[in-house]
């Protein structure tokens, strides 16, 4: 699982900073996770294929999470793209797109399936063999939700020098890696166990961003591999961060810590405070395991 | 009068190249012409003050020319505006504006005046003592217009050293500025050229962006002393710029010379070019006074 950090800062996009956007690398595809101003340069900078996206999830209908989406849109439709494309956010994200297009007699040639989000508990928004994807339902000035990326369980892994020492016939390798014992033809039952391997754990990744301190959302994340969560204020600016709807690096720490994660990555930084090292010692007052975000960076998980 | 080039590029933003913008200084006037994806980040990378702009133009509502302006609308928010802002352009930008400011619930405490164009002659849209713009209405895929800004006359300059020797009194200077002849106590009456100079001439500014080659334009500004004029392709692209009604370096060069500008400025290139030496040199063949714009540079007429 590789996370790919195009912007993380709030608000407004400047020379150095981006808003948000990240792309989620998770079992081969390619998900893209907010789209502010900006996203599709950054997308060329860090040389991730347009091509490769097919899968966009906006949290909220604020400028600095979704008004790279418009342009990113018609550059898909100026590079040729033919294959759909799949959009989840709230309610209205759809007019907002099909005026746009509207406006400018640029209608794609592709196919725009837009999955619109107005519950305010959490569901299922889409599911292969390899991942599943639902909605965390955060607490902002306007309709917002996080979401859960899942990996789905993996088959276990031939043990293949014990399978040669039982010599167990090919014919047995698929139910063997479902997890089932191998009876043999002399009666004699082997237990999987000493045919296979536990595959990798499957991962989860859940990013919530904007919200303010909102415990509620917790059980939705529980024990993730990987919580992003805001930290758009420190502590010092707790009044601002109530004002906004926004959480501080204190409280993105505390929900990580009730939520045991393995892993707190911190974004969505207010551009006032001059570096990031504030918001990585603050939370480590509450919870160890603290990653800061930033733009261009890369996660692997 | 001074142009800054934010970006000259036709349809999607690059890593080095922006899409259209351009901010025209003249008479103590920041007016924005264009506002692609990106428009604000290019603003504070040329350190041009926000609060100066007060005025935005759109050409059309293609997004390469306007999906920056929801985002610099917020920025203006965000910085705490509170002067009025006045936008120029085709009609449906205020409903798009508007859509995307409801569903972010993120209204302006600032006043948000639109004048949306939908005339196919030129109309006068924007007057005061200094200068004055009108609309060029151009031949392109959707609603089109260029706009033409002009200062206004400056009042004739005082000649202090003949004043002096004419022993000319103080009250008498207005109307000399206004080009009035002075007549003394004796009744000798001496010629306004004699007492004044000539105040440097009015500029006047024409932008014309996006349109095939269209010479009906070429009467709003003739004469100009500079005209911007699109040229997305060469000559040998001349099939491509007929499908998509846009200008090709020729062309925009057979505009200036029948319009007998003192200057033509190219830009709105295609990113299929490497370079842009050929448009220079292929404009040159039927008009002498060619720049090339490019994102960033500064030009001072």
């Amino acid at each position: 699982m590789k996370l790919h950090i195009l912007g993380c800062y709030a608000a407004t996009p400047r020379t150095l900073t981006n808003p948000t956007s990240q792309v989620l690398e998770i079992r081969n595809h390619l998900f893209l996770i907010d789209c502010g101003e900006g996203t599709q340069v950054q997308l060329r900078k860090h040389k991730i294929k347009f091509s490769r996206i097919s899968h966009i999830f906006i949290s909220h209908l604020h400028g600095d999470h979704f008004f790279g989406l418009p342009g990113l849109i018609s550059t898909f439709q100026l590079l040729g793209r033919e294959k759909e494309l799949h959009i989840y956010g709230p309610k209205g994200i759809k007019e907002v797109i099909n005026l746009l297009l509207k406006v400018g007699n640029s209608w794609t040639g592709f196919e725009l399936l837009f999955h619109e989000l107005e519950s305010k508990e959490s569901q299922l928004v889409y599911q292969d063999s390899k991942v599943k994807v639902s909605t965390i339902p955060l607490d902002h000035r306007i309709y917002t939700n996080g979401f859960l990326f899942q990996e789905n369980p993996l088959e276990r892994t031939l043990n293949v020098e014990a399978v040669r020492n039982y010599g167990i016939d090919k014919a047995y390798f698929k139910m063997i890696k479902k997890g089932n014992d191998v009876t043999l033809d002399n009666g004699k039952r082997i237990s999987n166990k000493l045919l296979s391997l536990d595959p990798p754990s499957p991962k989860r990744y859940a990013y919530c961003s904007d919200t303010a301190y909102y415990p509620e959302a917790i059980k939705h994340f529980q024990g993730a591999d990987v919580l992003y969560h805001e930290s758009t204020f420190l502590e010092s600016e707790a009044h601002l961060a109530r004002k906004t709807k926004h959480a501080t690096a204190k409280e993105a720490a505390t929900i990580a810590k009730a939520a045991a994660v393995k892993q707190l990555l911190l974004g969505h930084f207010s551009t006032r405070y001059k570096g990031l090292h504030a918001f990585e010692s603050e939370a480590k007052t509450i919870f160890p395991h603290v990653l800061l975000a930033d733009d261009g960076k890369v996660f692997e998980f």
